[in-house]
C-alpha cells in the first residue's frame, strides 16, 4: 500500500505551526519514497470550541475515523484552565477522540541526545545514556470512570475503574517491546493502597509467564517519581495506568532536557494518533520559535506505524543530522538559532 | 505545661534505629529545657502483623489516642509488596491510624543545605535556594474512598471522593503558612479532567478572598511533576490532594539530594504524628548506617507542635551544627562517616 489518508488536527497554541512542518516533511517523504498522503484537516480543541462550540466536532471525528492515521498538534488554552465553571473544555475533545478511536496505548520513547545532554536539569552522569519507553493506558481509569459533582457543590467524586480486558492488550504490547529491548519491564502502580493497582499486578503477573525472557518488576508510583530523578537509567520499558502515566511520563519527559524533541504515539486496534509531547505553549504561539522536531519525530512514528520503516528511519536520521549540525530552534541553542519553518525545511531538504 | 505523653511507634526496617536516636535527643531536651516526656511504645506495621496479625493493634491505637503526640519510624516490608494476594498489609495500619487520629494535613518542609547541594541529582543552579512547604491532604480522596474487586477478579475500582469539609481546613492551614512566607500558594490538581479537582479549585478560590495578601496559583499535576525538576524555586507553599501529594512530595523530597534529612508532620484537630520521609529501607536494617537526622528533625517539628519552640530551635541548630561539621552518616559522606547512634549522640550532646 502506498496511498494513505491522514487526518490532520493542528489544534491550539503552537500546534498549527509545528504540524505544518510535519506536512512539509511528509511531502518530501512522498516524493522520495514514492507514496502518497492525502491530508484532511479537522478542527479540534479550543480552536474548535471558539468556532463551533464543540471541542471535537462530528466532522472532525468522521475525518479521523476515515483515516489511516491522525496527525495531531496540541490542545489547551489558558482561558479555560482558569475557569473551573467552564462547561465545555478543549481537553474533552482529546479525551473523547481517544475513546472513540479506541487509542488504548500511549507510547513515549525517551532518549537523550549526546549533544544536548547539558540542557538536562539533571547532572550529566545521572542522565547520560537514559533510554526509556513508556506505555501508558489511555482510555480507562479515573479519566473515564463515573464522575459526579452534587448540585450544591458540597462534594464530588471520580471513579477509577479497570477490568482485566483494559489491561491485557497494553500489557502484551509492553512485554513485546521489552523482549526487543533490554528485557526489563517495570509496572508502576500503588498496589499497597488501590484495588485497581492490585488488579494490574495480578494481570501482569499472569501474562509474564508467556514472556519468560522478560523480567517483570513492580514499583510504587511515589517511589517511581523519585527513582526517575535519582537514577533514570534503571528503567527500560515502563507500563502504567492512565493517571500515573500522565504524571510519570511528563516527569520523564523533562529529565532529558529536550521536551521539544519528544514524540508520542497513541495506538488502537484500528487507528493511531501521533502528537508531540509538549503542549500548546500559548506564550510562543505565532512567533515562529516553536521546535518542530517533536512533531516531526511523531510523524516518523506514524511512518513506522504505516509500515514505511525506511521512510521513518530516513526521517529520524534527518532530525539527528539537524541536531548534530546545530540547525535548531532557540530552545536548544540560544546563541545561534533558526525559526520553526527553517528547521522544518532543513529536515525536509535532507530527505 | 511541661509534661508530655509521647506514643512511640518504631515500626519496620530502619524505623527502630532512627527513632531511638530521637528518644536520645528528647532525653537531652528534657534535661535542658526542664520538661518531661513519658514514652509509651506500640507495635505497628509488618512488625505488628508478625506478632499479632494486625498492622495496628487496638493497644497501639489506644496508646496513640491517649498521647499528646506520636513519634513514628517507618512502615513496610518487601514480603508484602510482592504479594498482591496478601489480605493484611502493613500500610493498612498507617492508613487506619491517620484516619482514626484525624490527621488530615501532612506537612513536608523541603529545604536545601548549602554544604550538601552537590548531593542533589539536579544541577546546582537549579536546586540552590529551593525552599518549599508541601501540604498534602491525608485522610480522604482515593485512599479512603470505596474500593471493590469483583470476586472473579475481572474488574476493580477505587473511588476518589472529596467534600468541601475535607478541603477547607487544610486549605486554611496552607494559606496561613503562605502568609508567613513568600505569600505564594500553588494548588496542584487535574481540574481539566477530574470533578474532585474542580471542587478543590472552587473551594480554594472562595477561601482566597480571606487571604488577600496571598497569591493563589493553579497547576496541573503533570505539569507540576515537570516544573519541580525544571525550576523548583518557583514554588513556595504547595497544597494538594492525597494521591497527588503522595507522588509530588516524594518527587520533591529527592531533588534536594538529602532525603535522609527530611521530616514530616501529620496534623489533626487533637493529635499529631511525626515521621521521617524516608521509608523503612529494609536493606539497611540493623546495620547502624541509617541517617537519624530526618527522625530527629521530625522530633523538632513535634517540639514546635507541643509549643516548645526554643527546644525545637535548639534541636534544629544542633542538626545544622552536625551537618556543617560533617558529623554525618555514610549517605552524606562516603569518605568519613559515623554510625546512626554516633550521629544521634553528637546531636544530643550539643543540646
Ligand atoms: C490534556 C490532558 C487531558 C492530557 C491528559 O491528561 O491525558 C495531557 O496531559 C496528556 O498527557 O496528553
Ligand atoms: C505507605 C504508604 C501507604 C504511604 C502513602 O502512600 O501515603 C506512604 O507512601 C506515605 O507517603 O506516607
Amino acid at each position: 500500500n502506498s496511498y494513505f489518508k491522514i487526518a490532520v488536527l493542528p489544534g491550539d497554541g503552537i500546534g498549527p505551526e509545528v504540524v505544518s512542518e510535519s506536512i512539509k516533511v511528509l511531502d518530501a517523504v512522498a516524493e522520495v519514497f514514492n507514496c502518497q498522503f492525502q491530508f484532511s484537516y479537522g478542527l479540534m480543541g479550543a480552536e474548535a470550541i471558539f468556532k463551533t462550540g464543540d471541542p471535537l466536532p462530528e466532522e472532525t471525528l468522521k475525518i479521523c475515523k476515515d483515516s489511516d492515521a491522525v496527525l495531531f498538534g496540541a490542545i489547551g488554552d489558558p482561558v479555560f484552565d482558569n475557569n473551573p465553571e467552564a462547561k465545555v473544555r478543549p481537553e474533552q475533545g482529546l479525551l473523547r477522540l481517544r475513546k472513540e478511536l479506541g487509542l488504548y496505548a500511549n507510547i513515549r520513547p525517551l532518549k537523550t541526545y549526546a549533544s544536548l545532554i547539558d540542557k538536562s536539569p539533571l547532572k550529566r552522569e545521572i542522565i547520560e545514556g537514559t533510554d526509556i519507553q513508556i506505555f501508558r493506558e489511555l482510555v480507562s481509569g479515573i479519566y473515564f470512570g463515573e464522575k459526579f459533582t452534587d448540585p450544591d457543590g458540597k462534594y464530588a467524586y471520580d471513579v477509577c475503574k479497570y477490568s482485566t480486558e483494559d489491561i491485557i492488550p497494553i500489557a502484551h504490547m509492553a512485554f513485546k517491546e521489552a523482549e526487543k529491548r533490554k528485557k526489563k519491564l517495570t509496572l508502576i502502580d500503588k498496589a499497597n493502597v488501590l484495588d485497581t493497582s492490585r488488579l494490574w499486578r495480578k494481570t501482569c503477573q499472569k501474562i509474564a509467564s508467556q514472556y519468560p525472557d522478560v523480567q517483570l518488576d513492580y514499583i510504587f508510583v511515589d517511589n517511581a517519581a523519585m527513582q526517575l530523578v535519582l537514577n533514570p537509567k534503571q528503567f527500560d520499558v515502563i507500563l502504567t495506568e492512565n493517571m500515573f502515566g500522565d504524571i510519570i511520563s511528563d516527569e520523564a519527559s523533562v529529565i532529558g532536557g529536550s521536551i521539544g524533541l519528544l514524540p508520542s504515539a497513541s495506538i488502537g486496534e484500528e487507528n493511531a494518533l501521533f502528537e508531540p509531547i509538549h503542549g500548546s505553549y500559548p506564550q510562543a504561539k505565532g512567533k515562529g520559535i516553536a521546535n518542530p522536531v517533536a512533531s516531526i519525530l511523531s510523524t516518523a512514528m506514524m511512518l513506522d506505524y504505516l509500515d514505511l520503516p525506511e521512510a521513518a528511519d530516513k526521517l529520524k536520521r534527518a532530525v539527528e543530522h539537524a541536531i548534530e549540525n546545530r540547525y535548531v530552534t532557540v530552545d536548544l541553542n540560544a546563541e545561534q538559532h533558526y525559526s520553526t519553518s527553517e528547521v522544518g525545511s532543513f529536515i525536509a531538504d535532507y530527505i
